[in-house]
């Protein structure tokens, strides 16, 4: 089966059905040349974990400066007049402080994002692999970027198609060789019962080989 | 080729030579049942680059809190003795922040990378997989734990090995059929020439034969 890289692609995110993966086409124009959501799931998951980290860090450190004001704010014996000047001073805080630590945790949000790419998308890319392996294409040495995470499981799939190519390439070879020696056989016999016999040996042995031959091997 | 499930970890550990993988080894028995660093190259970067994320942060907390009074600090007009005052505040509570924020940065790493466990666990699972699979062991379906992350890599890999085995078992089912007529005919052949070319033909079957049974096809 011959399906081109960009025809594949398209069929792929449609038959996948996977709601992530149907808006993250409209996305990738928006980006260029390169989508960096690949698995939605996923990444939002991990980018939604770093901003919980975030708040959990940044309610810790709060606590830790302002406890002290806070305490002074609540104690009994504190005046009215420095209880109002304190909160006033919260209420300032809080002013600045909620807006730029929002924009600077969105920033190493939509950062981590781009190192979840990293993650996610030589996988993606993987998928893709495997899908047309399903579909009858031997798949060639699959190369993440260089940048990429788990080279060592695709060079590990490198070496896994390599190896089994080579045993399946050798099945092909040894049912040519079968096939060659019928094909001798059949022109040097005269009797048409051996003839038939030998036809039929070699349809087992051909349709055999054109399984192998979809694969390329 | 046979190999238990145990005797290809710790075999496989040593065929890395990832040094990472070597120490984990170790570490393994420290966590009991389950080891929590399976690729460390890529779980440390991670956990440090949140660990990077958070020191940004809290500079920037820090800056838009402590930033006025730091103004005050560094502002000619200001008398001394409120400069002194101000620096012994800053000092106090670097005193106090510094270690409190180290220990709750290192717990949001911890975490982070037993979070990462489940992005790295199931593929090096599935490294092995693919290694024993290189080998001459055909996969059984793969199975990442519920909440491991990748699910649709593993899935389409399941598929891809189970639409190859229906290829490759048929292929098994033709040379078979080729081989059963081949022995038909050798048993009612009275010609020697002709049982000799036959059993040069079921010798090359058989031998396509064996290497699909080595897969267990």
């Amino acid at each position: 089966m011959q399906i081109s890289f960009w025809q594949l692609r398209s069929e792929q995110v449609k038959e996948s059905g996977h709601e992530g993966e149907m808006t993250m086409e409209n996305k990738r124009n928006l980006f260029g040349r390169r989508q960096y959501i690949v698995d939605k799931r996923s990444q939002i998951y991990l980018a939604v974990l770093l901003v919980f980290y975030l708040v959990i860090y940044s309610l810790a450190l709060l606590a830790i400066i302002l406890g002290p004001s806070a305490l002074v704010f609540t104690s009994e014996s504190t005046p009215w007049a420095q209880k109002v000047a304190t909160s006033r001073e919260f209420l300032s805080l809080g002013e600045k402080v909620v807006p730029a630590v929002s924009v600077i945790a969105l920033l190493l949000a939509v950062h981590f994002i781009l190192i979840t790419h990293r993650l996610f998308g030589p996988l993606f890319r993987f998928r893709r692999v495997l899908r047309q392996w399903g579909e009858g294409e031997w798949p060639r040495p699959f190369k993440a970027r260089p940048k990429d995470f788990h080279q060592e499981v695709f060079e590990d799939f490198n070496k896994a198609t390599v190896s089994l190519k080579g045993d399946f390439g050798q099945v092909k070879a040894e049912i040519s060789a079968a096939l060659a020696g019928l094909q001798k056989m059949e022109s040097s016999t005269a009797q048409p019962e051996q003839a038939c016999q030998l036809k039929n040996i070699g349809q087992s042995c051909q349709a055999a080989c054109a399984i192998l031959d979809k694969y390329g091997l």
